[in-house]
């Protein structure tokens, strides 16, 4: 009916902080409206995954003239393995209008930043953080080293949430879950998306 | 336990497009978490009125003394009386960390826009223009004149929308409402409100 790009939604945040756990939560909603977009990676199959579902499995020389041929959004190497998000699934999805969720490193999320502005950058913040303030105030228990490393490591995190559009402690599952869906349903009624189709079906009327 | 001033939240939209009606969707809803601000006028009071519920009803002098002191975020006359926003209570309340909502005309949206930029301006746009697409496209059923009223209609109110964050489609109340607390909610989580906080948490526990 409209021509309406989907957004690209790319949720990130330090490694550890439960990423894939809340990604998993949000495509097992049945009302989830957006399309996961699979890694590829030159790993091996691990017992249970399937190629094309967990990941697409590609041999290294493939994933190299892949990066040759600036095929990714966003890659990485960890641990002698290449990881990264194939563009072509991507731009597909998008142009058919519907949403592409990414879950991804905060390396991968500077990467995919640069090729697309446009996109939703959501972090997702380890509820440490969000306790920080009463732990390190409320009753003076701690010593002065635990406070300084908490305070080391939350500078880290503010730092890395720099670049992002929202932030989602990870407090509770299923808040962060809705607390994603509503960024992204609010996203859908920015006034910029919803102009620049009026604007497109005016200049059409006008033919 | 965190000094987050509240939201402003500005909902306009053409009249006649149900402003009213979907602001007492919104209050009447006990989730709601937002103050409404109430409207000062110069109006006669009509009966089931009650002065600091429906509006603070004032004199013409005083309220023109409270203009003379800019005590108005913005304020207008029609048909001989005067309708404002008092600015005292929108500030004391979003102090207090509370969101505040205001239901205003288009000219007093303008108005507030410049003294409070940081606000959430929400449009609430009629169905005819969300559905304007299928109907002058879809069957080519309608004579020219209307189609070209049609358009200029259209064009009118995307020209209003242009200064605004969000539209919302008044096409079902309870979707117009529930829009509206997404797009609050969503706001809430807005990387800059959250990182303005934990910046000045780190700065306190350094002291």
């Amino acid at each position: 009916m409209d021509n309406e790009k989907g957004l690209l939604i790319v949720l990130s945040g330090p490694s550890g902080v439960g990423k894939g756990t809340v990604r998993k939560a949000i495509f097992d909603d049945p009302d989830t409206d957006f399309e996961y977009s699979i890694s590829m990676t030159t790993r091996n199959m691990r017992p249970g995954e399937v190629d094309g579902r967990d990941y697409f499995f590609k041999k290294r020389e493939e994933f190299e003239a892949l990066i040759e041929a600036d095929e990714f959004i966003e890659y990485a190497e960890y641990v002698g393995n290449y990881y990264g998000t194939p563009v072509q699934y991507v731009r597909d999805t998008m142009d058919a209008g519907k949403d592409v969720f990414l879950e991804i490193e905060v390396e991968g999320a500077k990467q995919v930043r640069k090729k697309f502005p446009e996109a939703l950058f959501i972090f997702l913040a380890p509820p440490s953080l969000a306790h920080l303030e009463e732990r390190l105030i409320g009753r003076g228990t701690e010593s002065k080293d635990v406070i300084a490393y908490r305070i080391s490591e939350a500078r880290k995190e503010v730092e890395m949430m720099n670049l992002y559009d929202y932030v989602v402690v990870n407090d509770e599952i299923e808040q962060a879950k809705s607390q994603i869906q509503t960024i992204v349903e609010a996203e859908h009624l920015k006034r910029e998306r919803i102009e620049a189709r009026f604007r497109k079906m005016l200049l059409e009327a006008k033919k």
